[in-house]
């Protein structure tokens, strides 16, 4: 029996909690929050205990953090979770700070834990799917690939003022999906961005739609699609393009009901948001985490992989401001990301 | 150059027309219809004369005529072309009695001329794909079949009085398209219907909603679902379900468009109705014909094809009526019918 | 907190039990199975004892039961938990023997215990919705049905030999669905089936495939189609027709992911069978039928329900068995069924 | 009756000339080619005489030319047809180098003839609903477009070298539909291209692979996908993206068959080149061209767009050269483009 604690009880950190108590062999221990109400109430529906930070991973039976609270709390928490001994589950980002994500990083290296990142998407089963009939070949070799994402609604712009930017928040889910499927580094990026949902969003200084070109040194193309919002709702597509064919992994609905009218022949919306359409995801995602504790699988995101969507990011930005390409160095100081 | 004569200036005679017209080797030379205005008008788009019925079958150069004239000259009209010696393209039914059908085709038979029966949804690029697939045994033997087949709009009730009712009229391309697909005669029939689109419907003595079971000897069942209305168009699908798998096809729309939006993914109706949606049956079946005058095809279509079909209508009226199962006997007086 | 007593721990008990645990205010507090390492080994997965029949109905903390094991020992623990005053959970069907059942029903009636029924179908979400559609008039008044049930594989003879048949064993779930779609009870029914499948199915005296017509006194038919075995997988389709459009309730697959190649558009098959397709079904049946307990629900399913889909059955039998068409009178002696 | 003549008997040549000559009110009366069989075989298909150039324009009752003839003999054509006082009809591109194609324009201008630039895909139906829908605003504000355009197979060589390249070649189409679907001229563009699919086609000196990404000074982006290779076929895509919805112009396909098997849902391959995807477009371009001719309509494609079309390609050609974006100057001194 493994036992974890848990920084976060908000939406997601209730999420992985459940997870984790409908796992045979795992449990969770302990729950800390700021909000020790929230962090109260989750602790007893798992079974588990309300504490704090240092109580926690002083306790020697904790094997594992997952880390789910607010993201400036981020790098701090792997540091002390990694000098305690920890593996450690961090929802992205490490930190907004590519300077603070190196140094969280080194930290981590020394004392040699485990550092899972929490991209989710890798664990959705039709990108999952995607990814398994690319690497079985089942279009030859990857010559373009087109991700589309889109939010339902935006979010209020003070969350905007502090998420860091689209490219960090939101777009940072399709690098790391970029990078996974490509197999391979980007050598070049060029992002373009505007503010067309709301001009809110523009006043805290950010972009709420944007294109990304990513390229890599063999020449294949990816172009990442984002907006802030969607009328039709969470839009969540790859399309891979490659010798022998096209793999497409479309947005997926709560049921199949299509409505035949003098208006058309219609079918659902998509599943509301990532909540839903990543349900799955995110049980498959804990269940690889714990799998990986109890030495029965191989980490399939390493920390590396954080930095790497954050440097994207980054570039994005940069790309975004000069209005020309970036290029990146061909040669890397980066530990090697997984599979 | 094959010389044609084509009775009937009307709706399906303005396709019929054109679609001689603009097949090389083949030219329309008369039109003749009781309405003189539209016959000429037909005629000088299509390079044709106006005539009338006895100058037309007198000349020796007219090798074939089209009847596509009112249902009640047929049977007249295809024994008089045939005693001329003329093949015959004759639009469904040859009649709506069956005493009258069998002795017209009596006199086709003695005079040896082709008839062809105006089954055009034969010639439907997905339902003779389906037939193809069927024959190539792409889903092994055929074990259940169905068809739905939906009107978009219920004909005015003076149509309905005069039709022959829904099974002589509308279903009776139903039943041929089932026993071309199913590749056996019928040995039992079942047949329910009721009055639901329109009281005037069954005030004029008919149904307006109909299903069928049709079984062969083999034990296949065949499924009919008719209805004289449907509120998103018109409605034309067959599934064959056998040993590996099931052909589906579907309705066809005039574009590839659709729509996603807050009320859901919407795509566009079906074609609107028969000349729409089988513009290029029309066309693939006067091309067969043309090319069986001309000795480069074997015809797809035969009389007895006509005869059966109604013998199954009246079967359905039959069983509608008693509320029980009809059964025919095995062996049959029919000549046989076309592949 | 509700405690239960569940009878079988087989494949289906095993669902039940667990949908049972992961409830709050809900638990399974004892399992009977004469497989005693079954009830053993999912008893100890679910936080539940291994017990005996009299023992757990002995037990006045358990105020219901959950009847999962083979059918010929249903109408026994029925009336068993009934006069302990066990609210009951049933898996279809009561028994196969149509006067069984009705006595069995009759010591339910005494006792006034609620007794469910597990027709699972009505919770899935597509066929859920298409309900609520319809019930909201999205298509108006309902004229016809069409239901397509396939299973992707036969069972082994010998399961079909003790089944009760093919309209017993695996049309009555159409039975229920047709009934609670059209919203009254059928008046006429036909039914026809042949051996297409499996010899070995037709040794044992029993059809593999099958169609059935049922009539409303209004005139509304529906169709259901089965066949016991599909190469694509199993195939549960729904179409309902009326006067303003067509609600189509198609098949789920597990992510979605389609494959271009030369070789055509592949998407992927359906849901591999019911444990898979209705996994969300019976999710939702247990936790209405735990929410009726605690009294926050009005039952949804009624063991008359359990009655008239068995009496379909039965009539199907006979019109197999001659041929023709089985009229039901009016008036019925049923308890009224649930909504 | 509006008489024109015709310059090419290739394949686009053959589909012009027939579609003139199944309009009612137009006829070809002269057919030239260098190629004097191809010439004299169409001219007697469609009834018209075969001729030569100089022939042709000094005939008075030519009213307009088509050109359909190898793209090194635009110019010249066009030139000498408008000296002649013809309305032109121009198959894409006037011609592949800039200046060139900026002073036969200069020309046109002089004469005042109306020159239509074939940019057939704009009569699309499924495009051309897309644009409809846009300019009714169901999608509300566009604020991001995704134009797929991959070949079936990719040219020979010898076709690339003399071709003008990808952009000028292929891309050129997609700069059109990009322009007229936006409503609005790029500031930005830019391009990245690579050699994936055939290296001769690299050693020819052009790229097989392209995205191309636009922007508008409202900040609207647009990517451009292109293949001159697609193992499932002609991926001819359009998703245009606002803020109240997506509208997705899809592949079309010959007929609607699935076959449902072990292997999944398989549903046919989209038409096979753009002569069978968009023999409609064809046909509603020579419509609209001869209804302009006759004063019925206001032409939809002005020699201007030709020009620009060949300006974006020009810049993609050089964005891709050096790896940057590309910017236009806002004030342009063109002739104002058609709606």
């Amino acid at each position: 029996m493994i036992a974890l604690a848990q920084f976060g009880a908000g939406r997601i950190g209730q999420i992985h909690a459940r997870n984790v108590a409908s796992t045979e062999g795992a449990r969770l221990k302990y729950v800390i929050d700021v909000n020790e109400a929230a962090a109260q109430s989750l602790a007893a529906a798992v079974g588990a205990r309300m504490s704090d930070c240092d109580a926690a991973l002083a306790d020697p039976e904790v094997a594992a953090v997952i880390i789910g609270s607010s993201t400036d709390t981020h790098a701090e928490l792997i540091e002390a979770s990694a000098r305690a001994g920890k593996a450690i589950f961090c929802e992205k980002p490490i930190d907004l700070d590519l300077q603070r994500t190196r140094a969280c990083l080194e930290v981590v290296r020394e004392t040699g834990v485990p550092l899972f990142i929490g991209f989710n998407r890798r664990f959705d089963p039709s990108f999952a799917g995607l990814k398994a009939a690319l690497a079985e070949g089942r279009i030859g070799r990857l010559e373009n690939l087109t991700i589309t994402s889109r939010d339902p609604a935006p979010p209020p712009a003070d969350y905007v003022a502090r998420s860091g930017g689209l490219f960090r928040d939101m777009m940072i889910h399709d690098f790391d999906m970029a990078r996974w499927l490509l197999g391979a580094e980007p050598v070049r990026l060029y992002a373009r961005g505007s503010v067309l949902v709301d001009p809110a969003i523009g006043k805290a200084g950010d972009i709420d739609s944007a294109v990304v070109v990513l390229e890599t040194a063999a020449g294949v193309l990816c172009q990442i699609i984002n907006s802030r919002r969607a009328a039709y709702g969470y839009d969540q597509r790859i399309e891979a393009f490659g010798e022998h064919g096209l793999l497409l992994a479309g947005n997926r609905d709560a049921r199949s009901l299509e409505t035949w009218s003098d208006a058309g022949i219609a079918g659902e919306k998509p599943l509301h948001f990532f909540l839903e359409r990543y349900a799955e995801a995110y049980r498959a995602e804990m269940a690889h985490f714990l799998a990986c504790l109890a030495g029965k699988e191989e980490p399939k995101v390493a920390a590396a992989d954080g930095l790497r969507a954050l440097e994207l990011a980054e570039a994005a930005n940069l790309s975004l401001k000069t209005g020309q390409a970036v290029n990146f160095k061909a040669e890397r100081d980066l530990a090697p990301s997984a599979p």
